[in-house]
């Protein structure tokens, strides 16, 4: 193949920017045709080097550009619906950042539009599919070497917390990675809700409920727990143990080099899921370019993110009411099977 | 000093041949001078080649037999309450295995009784408190570097039950070490439990609910959760990170040879308990010898084996009723301020 | 930047059609326009599903093919020498496999052809600069905080030598690696060499001397001891320790998924080098296509190449006569200053 | 058993003072009832609160104490030969600290009195076949599993050499351990030894040649390499790897609490010998007290103390000459057979 994918790029900011930097310079196969932001200023600076990009302040303007085959939404989740559903309208495959749509009606609706559509067009941005070590244990379980897996330990730390974060958003920011993790890794879906709330750290802004741990139930009778905790001040870690009937299998140990020194010997532990996660992405929009040149659809699907999104709603009443909340989720659509 | 001191070792099954053993090879400045087991078989073999040893069948004969200065209880668990009693009414020092009273209310008869005495005489033997890591995570909390800490995450698995072992007896057995460790590692009481069942392992006997998830809280507000699994297949693992609120300290992995062959990089696991905690045994002994030959009582407390017996009993009701049960522990008698 | 990289790619065997995947549907920016191979059959399958290249069997033809604005040389070593001037003389960069020339005389005659035409040309393929790990350790060297380097111990294995493989090439094929990564990494020329011979493994073909433990001295007093063992049947590895006045920095602890089963804690080891290095090979490739198209030329150069050939050369001898070789290198051309 | 093993302790320095602690209050089965030290007031001090010691200022005197059954040897090497020798003439089985004798000629003379004898009397302390995981590694290494053994790679580290440390000592001391763990784990004679000499750490005092890189070849055609770094400044680190035929096996790698604090994940590197070999230490002494109460003498004999002393006079040798020095033994004793 050599003609390159062009590409719409929505939203300019701090995810918008890196996807265009990844594009231009990381993946094979694309181009960046347009770009979307309110703030053209913005958009202008993310392009800087790129040769014949349209910029644009609206969505609908940025789709239109000449060349655009497909789009990469990055813009504020709250946007999301209305791109989603100016993609679709255009037949235009896209790649949605998390969350797909915050609001568990709104991801409905984008559900719903594909499923009439009657094919998909959407991959949702859960990274960790495209991790390494994710993958590995998930052909460790696929594999079913160990047995059923019985419980999923998790654990997800950050250093701190952006100002304006709210304790609700540990669940539907935060842990929605998790989510989408556990109902990949297991293969099932999460069926109810418990969200354990220990003093707060000191370490923690006034107020936010921080950390939390949050336990959720599965169709298939296993158990996934999440510790987390946005103000460990350390560094940026995700852990996950898979217990299975005959053994375990743990990722999340960062590899880095070993030092010896003043009495103690070190690794380094990251500070930025950019850094954790700077292979995910890369492979997780070079696949998408991949499958996109290919004609297809492949990665997690509208459904996947409709689905965190009433998991995590669901965890957000457990942790106001601190008690068990069932998840209650439509029947799959056919397109999802 | 040069005096040995004169041991009563009470139970010569598997754990009190393993005691006998050991005072006689490994503690420095003990000796056995008496041993009680129904089965007078049983014993006479357990002290074999050891000169010297007054055998009897039952607890007040060995007592009272020449040269005991100190008691060590490693019968089964329900015999246990008559022979502390025998013990504190000759006013011998005593070391006990630890369930200390399987029952809470003979357990409270042991510590009214020790309370009316006026003065500690019993050594319960929660061994972990023993154990090089658990000591160094001990410190580690208590020098405060680590902030306050926030949840201890624990796991305790075995490759498999005896017979006979009841969904209950993975709270009240295997999880009374965990009860204990982190009433110790903490300094805090255990306030509520709760216990999570996913669906049996394959590898557990048909009707055991196997493996749970116990969820502790405490009146310092941490969460203490604990993985308990005691037919995993593969190994006896005992696992604990400390999660404070500016770092976290794990223990746990154990150390051992590691051999690259085959494709991988191993390290073995341990089958055993002890195995794992042989150290840890001979520490808990020697400490209890040296202590009681200067005249003190030290480590965990007739107290301490009661508030596991009291959380332990308030597992098993949450094990039953599948909801959160507040445990009630009555007032600390002054004695184990 | 949008126009991509028109690459010819010299050599279509295991090596060859590796680059010629990565550079379609890995990297990005970069397009292969033409290919040779004495065996046009094995070069249209290594092209085949990408438009518009032209396959050739003569190295001249395909460096004259349209749209060639550099090359890749992945042929056998013997044939690098060529085709390495051939570039020079139509002043095309170059990346080359290493070696750059197995014989030390011909990889002068490179170096002296580069020097002539007074500007850089060609970088040389010693990928391992390219890997994360050794970039971290190059970093943390080269940052000085651990003091000078005394010392790096290096351990080099493979799971099996290919037919044909000699006891010279444990040296000059294998170790060549350390000779390149030891020099970067110090940033020292290295000046004799000792060659050990223990008795050779069960494990490795009749007559081949497996393993070898070479030293290398430098010309900063530093001491580099490379274990080589290519038939240690287990796996491939790569480790590499640095020990500093005031501490230590090791790298080559394969991160994978830890599986505790069947009483081990295991971690796979990796069977093969282009599973090892994959993401080096990609970056290496990657930086070679963004420098060219800016106009630079970046990385290893053919003095390093040169100096590898020099330093393997020796090591061969060292072997043969079981004494230490000095390493006589000419003054270093200014170009590479 | 009941009597304890009277034991007189020869030096009541460092190492002595350990020694007396070790046998009143850690090994069972013994008590310090003599001990000798031309220091009356230090040696009086080591067996504060130890009922009923005889103390002396001549190791004769203190030989013929009452209840004296057994010696222990804790004073400077140079005075070892003339305590060995009388032990033997008063047929006391005796436990004596490295080096043996530190002068080839008078370890062969304690070799050949022990020898015409006709019995063993004399266990040296080398205390790494003590270490549970030096014990690991041998078992692994004779089941066979892994192959012959081809390659010991071995490091010694010390946070700071001692005041009067020479350059020779760094074999003739530090090295001493790895001379004689290597001729133990390997079953092996060690034929020759070369020593390289990289450019002194700017962290070691004026004069000594710290780090050194110690090659021994055996009789068995393996090869033993040693870094030894006795300022290293972060530590004390002692590891060992073999490499065998089928796979490598590691130990030395320090278990401890794992901290994850302060962007990185640490584990404490212990400073000090007597904090990494306590365990060792410990299981030596008590092994040596079981032995000899039984009548028997095991563990390391004279005839190993000797081979160490002819092996560390061939590798001063070698470091002096910078060449590869033959190590001449003569033929061993039938009674060390």
């Amino acid at each position: 193949m050599s003609e390159l994918l062009g590409v719409a790029v929505l939203g300019a900011g701090h995810m918008g920017a890196d996807h265009i930097r990844r594009l231009d310079r990381v993946v094979s196969g694309a181009r960046v045709v347009a770009v979307a932001d309110p703030d053209p200023e913005r958009a202008r600076r993310a392009v800087a080097g790129i040769d014949g990009v349209a910029v644009r302040a609206e969505v609908w303007d940025a789709l239109a550009a000449p060349g655009v085959e497909a789009v990469l939404i990055a813009s504020p989740g709250p946007a999301h619906e209305e791109a989603l559903l100016a993609a679709f309208e255009r037949g235009l495959p896209v790649l949605c950042e998390k969350p797909m749509v915050p609001d568990p009606a709104g991801a409905l609706r984008v559900v719903e539009a594909e499923a009439r559509l009657g094919r998909r067009l959407a991959q949702i941005g859960f990274m960790r599919r495209y991790d390494a070590e994710y993958r590995q244990l998930k052909s460790l379980l696929d594999e079913g070497g160990l047995g059923r897996p019985l419980m999923l330990h998790c654990v997800h730390r950050n250093v701190s917390s952006p100002p304006g974060f709210t304790s609700a958003m540990l669940i539907d920011s935060s842990v929605s990675h998790e989510i989408d993790a556990a109902r990949w890794l297991l293969g099932q879906e999460l069926t109810a809700v418990t969200v354990l709330r220990p003093r707060p750290s000191a370490g923690a802004p006034e107020g936010l409920l921080d950390p939390q741990f949050v336990l959720f139930e599965t169709d298939g009778g296993a158990l996934v727990d999440v510790e987390v905790f946005v103000n460990c001040g350390f560094g940026y870690q995700v852990r996950c143990e898979a217990v299975c009937e005959t053994g375990s299998a743990r990722i999340g140990e960062e590899q880095a080099v070993r030092v010896t020194a003043r009495a103690a010997d070190r690794r380094a532990v990251p500070q930025d899921y950019l850094v954790r996660f700077a292979d995910a992405y890369d492979r997780e929009v070079q696949a998408w370019v991949d499958a996109t040149r290919r004609g297809r659809v492949t990665g997690p699907s509208a459904w996947d993110g409709y689905a965190a999104s009433v998991v995590a709603g669901a965890g957000v009443r457990a942790l106001e009411t601190g008690g068990r909340v069932a998840v209650d989720l439509p029947r799959r659509p056919a397109l999802y099977g």
